[in-house]
């Protein structure tokens, strides 16, 4: 699979593997992919520091790229990054949190008492937290990345910062956002952005309500002759051939790598609920980071949906309003709220499987669809 | 477009046009592809045997079919059809208006008021009734439909009751049924369906929830080796590639058609509308038939949605409720009122043309399409 970007890139097939886990990104880069490590959960950038160069040494010199969460609107350059150059983002974080009403903590509290989530142990600091969207400390996790030889910076919310562009177009990395509209591509185009990921209604995480057979075409026409990666729906080879069918230049996949071998999910329960899981089984919900995000449907999002339910708090409120009972819900394995972001390909993963056996399984069904489709249009091959 | 099935049902391109529109269809057939009637507009069979007379003299020999709504738990083939041979189905009709809450009737009286959309004239019946899926009146179409040589019966709220399967069957019909789940496709197999449309989010009118780039593959697996055809986001010869691409062996097309030359639409408000809504402009409602179908968004689905707004009935009770002010906010052309079901694809029609050049342009963006993956996968022919 070579298009005009992967060609550029220096990647073999132009399928861009997107996961938070440094084995499983590497795994992709290794099998011919381009591996993109996702630093959302790295509050500390010693951390990042030690997986990026872990992902260096088992990389085989092949490409790989990072993702941040950079709100455009939330940039503050001038403000000294302080405390999160330290690792905690904690000061910032207080002022943040004291913005967050009572009566949505108790609704949080109330949510974890009725499904028995035990109460975190004195003293015991929540395993995760979704801080790498503040500004500082995504500014905190750049520091870190360009001391790494990366292809790609990626942006899970839009166009970064100007002078993070700039940046890194001083690094000579070029710079993917993800949109869920033509419109939002267009300004990402106008910002500056080398790369548009059309994300599609079906897709994982962020997404918007245009499905990806009609928003990768109309992201394509929007921004030529910007290349344009298509995320949503796609796990399987002859979805990637319907996705370049459709003009994109390459393919952007996320939750296929959830159910591999080599993905630290640290909760089998979590991987079971995954396998089991029809593509009916997610829902597009604000409960996690106050923006729509699909995911799978459990008992936590039923309890934000319900009609007496508080409206989630807008990001990044939202995120930290949950960050303690999420870190629960997976160190105890809380079955009926376990859950994650995923899109609705997660009906195709019903086996748990090396990243190398999934990438291959990519590649031949990527040359089956062209089989069948040249005997469809009467060109024997 | 050659497939197995395109082979079988004797058309040149596995395309199937679905409109309400006799000219569109029969323009649909006469270009290369297979047009469908749809059929739920028609009250009176008599009306719909003139369309179909028509039809078969504008067609010259090539296939067509015909659309009707059906659903299943409705079926009552022991009743007797009575005043539905007449043409109205007036008794059952109002039977059920019975059923509809006056709250729900004053909140439409009161919705049309607003937007200063006038009173009916004295005497002047509605234009436009949707009662083809009061079953009586779907079952005295057939009567008509099986009079001539139609090659396809589909029924866009999945399998029909059995004895209609029969029924077609003795004529040597294949029935074709929606389907918006791989549940409901196996079902519809179950029952005796020959081919199963998989409907995906993006479409208009009656759809689900899982978009088509996974709703094809998954709905093409579940009933194997039953034909699928793809529905939902196609308005482009690429896109014909992808869903061919993703296992279907043709696709099904219904948007498109809307803003032909040939369609009569009969209001210029309309058309203008949809040559100007993007593919944000569509939102899945109940507020026009009580199941979830996607149309433009206007101001009467934002009515519809508002929160202190009675929630929309049960099919076929909505349908019934709305039926008169549907018919007077198109007949007086009342712009922010006026809608109609059509998919995300709508941001793609953007001019008028003759169905033959929609036609001419599906089969050039296919080549197109096979051309660009064949260079992407390296084979060039």
């Amino acid at each position: 699979m070579e298009t005009e970007l992967s060609r550029r890139l220096g990647v073999e097939h132009a399928v861009f593997g997107f996961t938070p886990f440094p084995a499983v990104a590497a795994a992709i880069t290794r099998a011919g992919g381009f591996g993109v490590l996702g630093a959302v959960r790295y509050s500390a950038p010693d951390e990042l520091r030690r997986d990026l160069e872990w992902m260096q040494r088992h990389t085989g010199g092949g490409p790989y790229g990072v993702d941040v969460v950079m709100p455009a609107a939330m940039a503050r350059p001038e403000e000294p990054a302080g405390d999160a150059a330290d690792g905690a983002g904690t000061d910032l974080e207080a002022r943040i949190e004291a913005l967050i009403p009572e009566g949505h903590r108790e609704f949080v509290r109330a949510t974890l008492a009725r499904y028995g989530v035990p109460d975190p142990a004195p003293g015991e600091a929540s395993g995760w937290r979704i801080t790498g969207w503040l500004d500082q400390v995504a500014r905190s996790q750049l520091d870190v990345v360009f001391d790494y030889p990366v292809r790609l910076l990626a942006n899970a919310l839009g166009a970064p910062p100007a002078d993070v562009l700039r940046r890194a177009h001083d690094h000579r990395v070029p710079v993917a956002a993800l949109a869920g509209s033509a419109r939002h591509a267009r300004r990402h185009q106008a910002a500056g952005v080398d790369i548009v990921v059309a994300q599609g209604y079906e897709a994982g995480g962020h997404t918007g309500e245009i499905a990806s057979m009609v928003l990768t075409p109309e992201v394509v026409r929007a921004v030529d002759p910007l290349p344009v990666l298509a995320a949503g729906g796609i796990g399987t080879g002859e979805q990637i051939a319907a996705a370049l069918a459709l003009g994109a230049q390459g393919v952007w996949l996320g939750s296929v790598w959830l159910t591999t071998r080599e993905a630290e999910l640290h909760s089998r329960a979590l991987t079971r609920k995954l396998l089991a899981a029809g593509s009916g089984d997610t829902v597009r919900s604000r409960a996690l980071t106050g923006k729509p995000a699909r995911q799978l449907r459990t008992a936590w999002t039923d309890a934000w949906d319900a009609a007496d339910s508080p409206d989630p708090l807008p990001m990044p409120l939202q995120g930290l309003l949950v960050a303690d009972a999420v870190s629960r819900i997976q160190r105890y394995e809380v079955e009926p709220l376990l859950g994650t972001p995923v899109g609705q390909v997660v009906g195709l993963m019903t086996e748990e499987r090396p990243v190398q056996a999934v990438f291959d399984d990519l590649t031949r069904g990527f040359e089956r669809a062209i089989d069948r489709l040249n005997r469809v249009a009467g060109r024997v091959t």
